[in-house]
């Protein structure tokens, strides 16, 4: 009987643990991965005001933004115009994740980028494991 | 208790492999939030060809399209050159969801925008929210 | 024991209903669908890029590109500039599904395309079937 509770109890967990999980997540579980591919620079102030306004009606929710290809630029340190609002957005949690991949192909370096800058071996993979862990996607960019 | 085992078993096993809604969902239970984001008339005129095509096959499909940013124009009275469709999409069921933030940010107000228009407090949050849900998501535009 | 089978049932229902394939899908399950609806050369070169990028990491992930609407040059005999990648990745498996509705609309045939392409009758309507079989989702281009 404790083994046949035990089991249930293993099966309720993993039903409630699974992500995607709808109306009844938490404010505080709202996750988003932001794919950002466009080397446009108002499409990255928009960007950065978005998750500015997500944060204001969710302040716990979990954002990370993807920057690969010719949305590399987003996160240069000599290109960035936005480098004041990824720092602030940094300090309230947002990750922003580049693509290794991406640096190799344009010979870019680490360093080239904003401290803000975690690094991942390729980015779309990265999108693709956040949205098989129940992420939600968006497409950034016009 | 085998037969207990074997039903816990065939529960564990659904619950491990049910990915998504999966094939199982029946054709009315298709549901699509679509993001608009781009100020592109030809995107438009695209966007509401493809509804009418999802529709076609799918009548009973719910769609959701979440204008937001530089994609205003859509649903802008003075501007969308594409208000007849989008009148005959709503009379089908197709919800069209205006930002209210950028509404703001553009200064624009309420009344300015096609009486089709229902209005959401921040764009990507509703996407976001849908997609909890399990609705399927489509970024518009090209 | 109605208390019992009222407890599976709860659970079969939250199985049944639980969409995402969360952090447990093995490595060789990875599925992504990607969504190609733009008239840009330089965003097919990337994609090519792309798909073997993914691939390299995931040896065995089933991907499926959908094209359709501006996206149907990547596919035309004549047109497309990366015909030989598109023929290297179908053969490590890739899926290229061509749009009908957009071979109507833009009075294309079925010869004109690449002898890589399948064909689906509405590329959103297989968008959306894939998600809703837990498939991760990308939007192409920039």
């Amino acid at each position: 009987m404790k083994k046949r509770l035990a089991g249930m109890l293993a099966l309720m967990t993993m039903a409630l643990t699974t992500p995607g999980i709808a109306q009844t997540t938490p404010s505080s579980e709202h996750r988003i991965v932001f794919h950002l591919s466009t080397p446009d620079t108002a499409a990255y102030r928009a960007l950065t005001k978005q998750l500015n306004n997500v944060l204001a009606v969710w302040p716990s929710a979990k954002l990370e933004v993807v920057v690969h290809n010719k949305g590399i630029g987003f996160m240069h340190k000599d290109q960035s115009r936005v480098g004041a609002e990824i720092q602030a957005l940094h300090q309230q949690g947002v990750v922003f994740a580049v693509c290794e991949n991406t640096l190799k192909s344009q010979k870019l370096s680490r360093n080239q980028m904003l401290p803000q800058a975690t690094f991942v071996p390729v980015g779309l993979n990265e999108i693709v494991l956040k949205q098989e862990e129940g992420w939600s996607y968006i497409k950034a960019g016009f």
